[in-house]
């Protein structure tokens, strides 16, 4: 039954520590390469699929953003970390998709490797893997396929709209993970919805067949984000409390903004858990109480009618001398007595507060 | 069923960092600020709609408390924010009423969000967002819309009873603080009446139809105010700890007190806690309980009934040949037969405790 | 229903801190002052009314111990507080009986609020708090009513047994808590006890009516005494590790004992909680056991029972042509069926080991 | 009930700190002292019942351990405390066998309490304290009653095995604990075999009657030597980490060793815990599936065969008018009825894979 | 039943610290050594089973692994603790094959210990232990048996592959460390199938007999692995933060990225923990809703019939004088008052939503 899982891992067993090796799935990706390069007053976007064209930058004053779609191709990703000085083991991270969120601070850039989530068509819960490097005037992106979080990014940029362009790189930076959070937002309200939906459910009684599924999917979910977002935790508070060159003063009050972000998110994600384990801890007491019920009925019902059917039997025996059967009152004494029996069984169930 | 639910965060998605967007829901409030501003000797109250009018305390010696209800109205906020120099993240988080419980200190001022705990009429826990920023000689608080737990404060200052007016800023900080915080004590001791109502209700058996309902509520109420208590541990320990220029020596005692009340309440919050999950997890015994009560009831009858209702059918046979039908005392056999079963029965059940 | 609950703490909202505000129920206690002057030759024992007659101590070489009982008398206590200095913040949390355990160190005397344990009569534990202040030459404490935990330390100082009379105040002092948490023990004893009983009650399967009562009282019982011992850790390690003047390092090895102590009591208290937990799992695994073999009686009984009562039935029928009732040997071939039939559910019920 | 218990702790209510009072049961014990003196070249050992006759040993460059037998002998052990200069808190700890394990460090020397752990003739855990003191050249040990696990010990003084002669009295107690260690794990040893044996029990069905009783007892024996071991990781790490004049570098190597045992021995408790837990779920789990299975059979044969004496007990009936009983066929048109009914609860049965 | 369970430990008790006694079970291997010694140009390997004939690599410059296997020739070990000057503690702990995973610096040499995990052939987890020691020019490893994890280790020596030959003695032992971790993925995967497949088993309603030992085992193995996986965590971050001699600052980049691995692993077993714990609180749910079901089927067929069975019951006695029997329609009558009792019932279990 297990045999036919996936075993991914194995692929890297015994390779070279920094061999970079695509782990994902998008193999039949299109590179596709843009770049950002701006300062106070001007901006040039452009769209590329050869790296070469934009390494001119690193050498200007201007600050560059080199957005790279496609893990698959590992030479172009081995050319930007040659050109920008990358060591071996970045270059393997960003190409392993599945990677942990994690901060690595080197002498010149900081690497970030982040999760972006949404929800795709099918309502599950997607997670792509950004792998960020903050040099001193660039910020590099690496994705595994087009289509990202960062678009708001883009516009004030082009726009020039808040101090995203006066800032540098490090802003930059910001500005991209905060994309990334403000979307883990959106992923938490609709798992928010889904508890609340689940609540509902459980007080409305319509309780669907497949409801474990669901509560199970639900708890599967709530571990994904988790892991995706409380390592964003510690990532932020490196970044707040480094002394890194590359991390001005003026934008750590901004950093602390996101951490108050994730902060929230992580509460609100203990909540849900909480929230979850209540509702099924509720759902096993009702269940309890609803059998309890229905052994009520049953009790009820079988403990007046089987003595009364004992009764009735007796005198429906063939024997020959059964001096009962011949009285002139017999039949009416009997069901007097069965009334009365009755009535003491149901005085009885009264008094014992099952009716 | 999720669809309908609101989806507040999107309309922060992508903005520009610092933006000041209103994310309540008291868009209709009207504006409305109040101002204190005093000395040891003096004191001048204003209720005004012009924040302008206000500004001109900045720059005496006076200590100056000014009160703003209403978030809906950016403009004014943006006003008084360029006037008292306050960053832009803070303007953004006092309009965004979903922020967590927090302290960001700056140089020149220290920024405090806090939540009011009230019930409403419907007994529902109503939280209202409260900011409220320290600078040398003012203390401004922002609120959503009029009507707070500041009322003593007020009249202490009108009065000057207490050290209140002879004290500066940090000292009226510490006095808005723990007005919320004395509010606090209130909500706990409702949602400690309400965990013994609870369990008063279980002990007397008067299972309401919604009990689920009840409990499932009440765990909400706790984390939602563990919510709103917890953070202030690390936020009030952070002032007491500070050596920022703003809270002198002589307040810090103050705060240690406030330091003092946060425990208690958080001692009594998870108290509560584990009173709620004892309580479900003794109501789910008691249940097991009845139903095994029930149970043994049903097995009791049937057992008895069974075998002799058996041995009646059998005499109530229709065959040709029952030599038994004929004697002269079967009938009278079969009754001592009976009754014997019986007998043996209630002997069994009392050995094996069950009556 | 919770309407009829106290609501104690509404008297103190929106008071001036500082305020000095009794809140506990003994308002009808007469004032009783004791006091114990001291050195290593002399003791001067008095009992006293007016507070102003120990003021003279305060400035003698001797030791001075001052009990104060009666926490109504506000007036006197803020004579005290007045004369001896205390911030207004500790005379506050003195006649505030609903304090949690804690320590403050100022910089001329050290303030403790402990809870004296003890149960009354009715086998309810009662905590009486004690507010504990060390000064150079003195200790102050103050309880709610008369009767405390301390005789012991009076008749040590009598009698000049040990080495109370030879060191200062702070030795005096630690005599006091080793006092307090000496009366734990028989607190814990108890509490052990009781967890013992209902060990064996369960084991003995003498289930009484309010088992459930007792157990969530024992839970309470726990939870109370774990939040006035539990606090004391943090108290008396910090005394030890405190480099305050008024501690002497040689007194620092008594306070050690006192955490021996705690920590002791703590761990115990610990494993009385786990014991409740795992006799109520075991008690719930029990109910569920009987409930199992109750139902084997009846389904055994019911699956043995209703076949034969069918085909009896079956014979009872008054059709006109049932070829069977008017062969000679049907009666006892449906007696051979019937055995067989029984048996062979024996057999059944044998191989599921159901008997 | 409770009435009847121990009530040990009340002895020691109101005394001196430091008195010196005898908390065990073995009252009747004989004084037993042994005294190894040793050298690199040279050893004498003896047996005494004074214990004088080893004070000199204290003024030899030799190292000597003295090992004191009996705690009832209170003044022996105050002689003993007087000659090795003690304090009188731990003279007052030694005779109190209810210490929690501990290590105090005092200028000269260093207290240890801990508890050896063995199982008994009828297989209980017996926990017996022993108190070390590790002063420049001597230990001195004190034991409630002879017999001990320091046989091994012994040995290898007399013989001169490994370095024990050559290093000093900090080795020495080193060896002492590793002997009291290497016993843990034979305890530890007998109950990973209980909890496999419960395990064993659980999956082959066999469930003795007084299941629960064992697995509480299982469970209280992991609270008792969870709280002898578990403190030994803070005490071993202290003096690993102390910087105490007389621990020699070169014997810390032989601390860390004890340490990883003792690591490794919490570990193995831990897992024993959760092995624990995890069976008893189990087992709630198998009794729960059990009871479904014998209500699918109870239900089956009742749901069958009710309605089927039903029609047969319609057939019974006196009536005058009831056309169907003279009908030729209907006899065998009644049964061809049941046969349908039966065969139709049949397919149900199976639809809901109940058969 | 316990008594045929090995005792291992009782092996040590009372031994010499640091005496060198092998605990394992392959007391039938043969020794075999292999080593290499390199260069960043020349490789030497060599297998051999006399240790002698690597002991001049030493004092060579050359870089030197040698990789011991069988840890029952004591001798041999002993001889090369020798020539590496080993202190005896690690002679011990390396010949104890039950030791848990640590790491010890001495001056000279760090000597870590860690199992390498792998399934046997019929899929049981087996971990085997390896003792490291990396010194300033070599590293030593020691197995119980033949067959490790290291192959691609060599073939990157032998191949030159990557920078292993460049590198000193650290790199080598990083990768050896690394060689060992990304083997715990494939285990780690492994797991992750058996409880998809679980998960897959409980939703399809496929419940082998054996579900419940399958979870037990499922569980033990997660409780193994964490045991195996958890220290490392240790481990590395005391590499990483170390400053030892023997780890140049270059290499340390590269134990950071073991530590990476090691969180993720330590992550995905606490998730596997929490899915297994999720699936078994849902298969108790839905274990009791399947005994709702079923107990509902029992209660409407008992109460529908039960009654009908009685009035049957009535008309079938024997008594001279009934009435009812005697009139013409009693019969069609009993059957309209029937069908009603029939509908009734119908219409009340509807309406309890039974049906
Ligand atoms: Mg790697
Ligand atoms: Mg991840
Ligand atoms: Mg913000
Ligand atoms: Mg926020
Ligand atoms: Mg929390
Ligand atoms: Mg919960
Ligand atoms: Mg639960
Ligand atoms: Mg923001
Ligand atoms: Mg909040
Ligand atoms: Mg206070
Ligand atoms: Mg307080
Ligand atoms: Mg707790
Ligand atoms: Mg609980
Ligand atoms: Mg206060
Ligand atoms: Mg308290
Ligand atoms: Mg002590
Ligand atoms: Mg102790
Ligand atoms: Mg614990
Ligand atoms: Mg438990
Ligand atoms: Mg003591
Ligand atoms: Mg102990
Ligand atoms: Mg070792
Ligand atoms: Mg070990
Ligand atoms: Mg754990
Ligand atoms: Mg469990
Ligand atoms: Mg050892
Ligand atoms: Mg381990
Ligand atoms: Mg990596
Ligand atoms: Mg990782
Ligand atoms: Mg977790
Ligand atoms: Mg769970």
């Amino acid at each position: 039954m297990g045999k036919k899982r996936t075993t991914k891992y194995k692929k890297h067993i015994g390779q070279v520590p920094g061999a970079i090796i695509y782990t994902g799935e998008k193999t039949a990706q299109k590179l596709f390469i843009e770049s950002f390069d701006y300062t106070e007053t001007t901006i040039n976007e452009q769209e590329l699929t050869n790296i070469e064209d934009v390494f001119s930058y690193k050498s200007t004053e201007s600050t560059t953003w080199i957005n790279i779609n496609g893990l698959n191709y590992i030479d172009e990703i081995e050319k930007i970390g040659n050109h920008y000085d990358l060591h071996p083991l970045i270059l393997e991270d960003i190409v392993n998709t599945s990677q942990r969120p994690k901060i690595d601070e080197y002498e010149d850039y900081i690497f970030i490797i982040l999760k972006m989530l949404y929800y795709d068509k099918d309502e599950n819960i997607v997670s792509e893997q950004v792998s960020l490097v903050l040099g001193d005037n660039y910020v590099l992106t690496f994705q595994e396929s087009e289509g990202d979080v960062f678009d708001t990014v883009r516009d004030r940029l082009r726009q020039a709209k808040g101090r995203i362009r006066n800032l540098g790189s490090d802003y930059l930076l910001y500005a991209l993970i905060d994309a990334v959070v403000d979307h883990y937002y959106i992923v938490n309200e609709t798992m928010g919805n889904k508890v609340e939906d689940l609540e509902d459910m459980l007080f409305e009684g319509v309780i669907k067949e497949n409801l474990n599924k669901q509560v199970l999917d639900l708890k599967k979910e709530l571990l994904k984000v988790r892991r995706v977002i409380f390592p964003l935790r510690e990532i932020i508070s490196r970044v707040e409390k480094s002394d890194h060159k590359l991390i001005k003063k003026k934008t750590i009050q901004f950093y602390r903004d996101i951490y108050d972000h994730i902060i929230q998110l992580s509460d609100t994600i203990d909540i849900y858990r909480e929230m979850i384990f209540s509702l099924m801890d509720m759902y096993m007491t009702s269940i309890s109480n609803k059998m309890n019920e229905v052994m009520k009925v049953l009790t009820i019902m079988a403990t007046i009618f089987i003595p009364l059917t004992f009764i009735a039997g007796i005198y429906g025996m063939n024997f020959d001398h059964m001096p009962e059967l011949h009285y002139q009152y017999s039949y009416y004494i009997l069901w007097a007595v069965m009334i009365a029996v009755f009535l003491g069984m149901l005085y009885y169930f009264k008094r014992k507060k099952w009716l």
